[in-house]
């Protein structure tokens, strides 16, 4: 199927001028960037990361794409375009890849990304979608994990927790908000939250050799977190506090420069949730007593 | 499995001056290029393009790496950095992974590659690998499929069949050969063989809208093919003609270009096997007769 398929997709891939030349040729060819570079890849497989069962495949096709802008985003970056890779079972092929890729279109259509290249095998297998994202920062602008300081302040857009109750198929990546946050402020470091608030937040505090001490109360919980509780056993906040696939950002930068975000309205909730401290580690205060926090949450596919 | 190997992976990966940020953040970042940038994406799985019960682990992760890398040499560009997606089978998942990766370090060791990036999942399906190339040409100077004038030469590198003896698991990609053929000529358009000669060249050919006048007798048959003839019941030349995976370059030039290169000794073999003319097709011509040849091969995943 692979060569008439093709033939389809570059009939169906708009022509965008960060690509010359698309599918159809050994390589794409991509015009080169303003700054640095940035590149990135995830995957998601029928089984572990969705369930084609239950799911639409145009949802499916969508979440391949937005998980990887999400990951644009937390640099801090814009998207340019992508490389798709399927892997299909071999019963109605052509039929899921066309499904898929209708999902894929519309987040490429809506993030202004090129299509630049892919490729597609059939096999005895479930499902399987790697995207290869390429975007770029201003040179030495992009947000690395490693880069907040000390007393600075913690914020987190959105709100967290239940994604599984659909949200996380078609979450929101933050490229749009990232934009505007390097416009008004200097972010000094960024993680998108794929693996549970507080596991990704302990990252990027690790990575940044600070830890911090937490506003419990003021981590925003999502509705979805509230509704599930009701059934799961566990509380809104355990919810808000582990579950995976919130694709939302964890961000960090001074006091002021907060004070600043905080008092825009970007479209997006976005709040302090604490600030960054000496003390490694995920602390709160309470009743003037430090209590330590283990990090949880979901790790994928291990 | 996926924190602890990927730490794994920052440790074992060479440092190179053109990724700032490999493994490890939400992100790579890369240097930008010089010219224009190259992207392609090629996926290789278990009981598809390789028998994990009797080819190793090693020769496969370099497979994975070197089909990409012919295209990236069928454009005439430089290889850079590369990301890599594993799905892998859930049991020994963390051995084959690390055995998978001793071929795709070896590679780019070999080709000064970065691994700039990845994925890794497990699931209950075949070992698979996805590997994205970047890499950079001269603006304007990629090698494209369809830069083929009437009246050129048509050249192929190496010999070609019978690589399914074994060859296809350690090709040899003509990185370095396309770097100095861009110092020496200028090629007009190329493509790599992944799915036959004929077949490749009937797709270089339709892309430029010329056709070939072929001198049969010409086309370097490797001794795999011989080989393979004494017991496959077909010709040494049917399978130099169709079989896939050689990753050689069919690659077309000026007549006073090709007389250059034919006069060089590059260090690996470079055969004319026809010229391009207006007629469309394939054709040979014996006894002062035109006969139509039809293009075979073997078409990947279909």
């Amino acid at each position: 199927m692979e060569q008439s398929f093709l033939a389809y997709l570059r009939g169906r891939c708009r022509s965008l001028p960060q690509v010359t030349v698309g599918i159809g040729d050994d390589a794409a060819v991509i015009e080169p960037v303003v700054g640095q570079q940035i590149a990135c890849v995830d995957q998601i497989i029928d089984g572990v990361d969705f369930l084609s069962e239950s799911h639409s495949l145009g949802d499916v096709g969508y979440k391949a794409m937005a998980i990887n802008l999400s990951d644009v985003a937390a640099m801090g970056a814009v998207p340019t375009s992508a490389l798709v890779t399927l892997a299909l079972p071999k019963k109605n092929a052509t039929r899921i890849a066309g499904d898929v890729y209708e999902g894929i279109f519309q987040a490429a259509t809506e993030f202004e990304v090129a299509i630049a290249g892919g490729d597609i095998s059939t096999y005895d297998g479930p499902l399987a979608i790697s995207v290869t994202l390429l975007g770029h920062v201003p040179a030495g602008g992009a947000w690395l994990r490693s880069g907040a300081g000390v007393d600075e302040a913690i914020l987190v857009t959105g709100a967290v927790g239940g994604s599984i109750a659909g949200r996380h198929l078609r979450p929101v990546p933050r490229v749009k908000l990232a934009a505007q946050l390097r416009q008004l402020v200097t972010v000094t470091s960024a993680i998108d939250i794929s693996d549970g608030l507080s596991l990704d937040l302990d990252r990027l505090l690790a990575k940044s050799d600070v830890g911090t001490e937490l506003r419990i109360d003021s981590i925003p919980i999502h509705d979805d977190a509230i509704e599930l509780s009701k059934t799961s056993g566990r509380t809104p906040f355990q919810h808000a506090w582990s579950d995976g696939e919130d694709f939302e950002l964890i961000l960090t930068m001074s006091q002021s420069d907060a004070d600043k975000v905080l008092a825009e309205d970007l479209g997006v909730a976005i709040t302090q949730i604490g600030k960054t401290t000496s003390r490694t580690g995920l602390w709160k205060l309470e009743n003037g007593r430090h209590e330590r926090l283990s990090p949880q949450g979901y790790v994928h596919g291990s």
